[in-house]
């Protein structure tokens, strides 16, 4: 048996596993420590790697590459991050070179949100499908699009930045600088953002300035009405979303992942009324809206899987220039 | 030298063409007379493609096979047009099929838009490159995406509805039912329902109720206000729209078509202000915005393009399934 090591790279974790058929075998967790840059963390990672390898040989598999996932617009082909606002000091990095000198393992490397979707596609809630789009509602909100197997990939280095799509023309202001964006609306950041907002203008709740996404959903739960209002909003905001989504790919469908989707039930709703209302192409009920079926797994299954692909490919034909087929 | 037949089946007319190496030989043009129904018109299409034929004879190449545009949404692989508008009477008829039997040729199909996307990343602005989108601005507005080398296809029958992005949630009644999608600003229907509402409401203009978007154009490059301003209007919209399809897709390079787009260099600069305003996730000069080179000839020449695949890809391997992986 063959197996990978998956590294997702994360501001303030970064999780490794080894992956092999589709299962997370053993998996470390490091702090990232962001301020130290990404040299410090490099040896550890390459430590942790090393730990990895030997609890393969114990179980007599080998280890044939490595995938990396990681936050914010990549030349993915290159393995450099280009623009990660929690990962400045990486950004220029050569961060796949380095890796594979420091492991000894080629590695391969995408987005965090793209391999999120990938490993899902694979293993999870789109097994066994031959399209399939994420959103992940974290503290920002990310995505992946997957057509025919093949992750979307534009010359702009970036693909499946699902979270930028503009839902209100005008509206809040999103921490990339547009206005408006569904990440504006449906990440854990502005349900904290709007909650604040609306304590300051007075609007009853039992929250405070202080909860998070955990508490307003079980405040939701319990009928605070401004809890469930909030969670109500993201999914209007991503109804807007899904319908650009489908007008561009005409993907059929869509997983929602990431700690705000804990809150699915709350936001389904209107998610699908506001689909309803915009989405006239296709008939509503032929666009499946479904919920992530394995959560933080998904990106380290997905980097895995990425590195199965791309050793396939190897094997079947040498990479010409660092592998423009692969996705 | 092998060449193709091209067929391009519109709600007024129908064009055919023989392509050989991206080239238009010959070209016919024919009533598609919706009212007939598609028996009628595939009799005439048939005579029309054995002229065709013959035409290829005399100059001594063989026809290997054919390609069909079509408007609407459509199973491409079943060769069905699903719905389309202005085709009422063609949708669920085994267009692809018939077609075979009539003309004795293997026949691809897939949307208009998609194919003059296809013909203009071919043989267009779009040649050389690995990724490309384009709308065409036309009675409607279509749109294509290809990401190195492939059509976007999702499994819903449609991909690249450019034209039903949302560009302003709640604003004017799109023909597909919706408010607010990019084809209620940008297309020449549009732009004529708008110039009648604002010479309704009073505003002055040297324009009538019945001029159409050629005497728009002029009137604009004349110095009519209004004029100006309703293709500023169509800018605006289709900036955008575009930052939709950047997040959704990354793709670089966007290619306008279709005849509003003739009009281009007046709307250029308030698309352009409207993507500064939204799209932050990457340096706004990496993306490019060019018009149509070949215009009302791409879809032939993508519709040949896409037969010509085909032919290549059953020479390597037969087809599985219909086409699994064509595009």
């Amino acid at each position: 048996m063959r197996s990978f090591i998956a590294i997702d790279l994360g501001g303030s974790n970064t999780r490794l596993g080894l992956v092999a058929g589709g299962e997370l075998l053993v998996h470390r967790m490091l702090d990232t420590r962001t301020e130290q840059g990404p040299g410090p963390w490099l040896e550890r990672v390459a430590a942790a790697c090393k730990e990895l390898k030997a609890e393969a040989a114990v179980r007599g598999i080998s280890v044939a590459g490595m995938g990396l996932a990681s936050p914010g617009v990549l030349d993915h082909r290159r393995g450099v991050v280009l623009s990660s606002p929690n990962l400045r000091a990486w950004e220029g990095f050569p961060l796949r070179r380095k890796l594979e000198d420091a492991v000894g393992l080629a590695c391969v490397m995408d987005n965090d949100a793209n391999l999120y979707a990938l490993g899902e596609y694979r293993f999870g809630a789109g097994r066994g499908e031959r399209d399939m789009a994420l959103f992940t509602l974290g503290t920002g909100v990310g995505g992946g699009v997957i057509l025919a197997g093949r992750l979307l990939h534009g010359g702009l280095g970036l693909g499946g930045e699902l979270g930028h799509i503009n839902v209100e023309p005008g509206g809040r202001i999103c921490g990339c600088g547009a206005r408006g964006c569904l990440e504006a609306y449906a990440s854990a950041t502005a349900l904290r953002g709007m909650l604040c907002e609306e304590i300051n203008a007075g609007v009853h709740t039992r929250l405070g300035f202080d909860d998070g996404v955990k508490k307003m959903d079980r405040a939701a739960r319990q009928g605070d009405p401004l809890a469930l209002e909030l969670f109500q909003r993201a999914g209007w905001a991503l109804g807007r979303a899904i319908n650009n989504l489908v007008a561009v790919t005409g993907v059929g469908l869509v997983v929602i992942g990431g700690g705000v989707a804990r809150g699915w039930d709350l936001m389904a709703e209107s998610c699908h009324r506001e689909l309803a209302a915009c989405l006239h192409l296709v008939p509503l009920e032929k666009l499946r809206l479904v919920p992530s079926a394995l959560q933080e797994d998904a990106p380290l299954l997905g980097a895995a899987e990425l590195a199965r692909r791309r050793c396939e490919q190897e094997t079947r034909n040498p990479p010409p220039d660092g592998g423009e087929d692969l996705e």
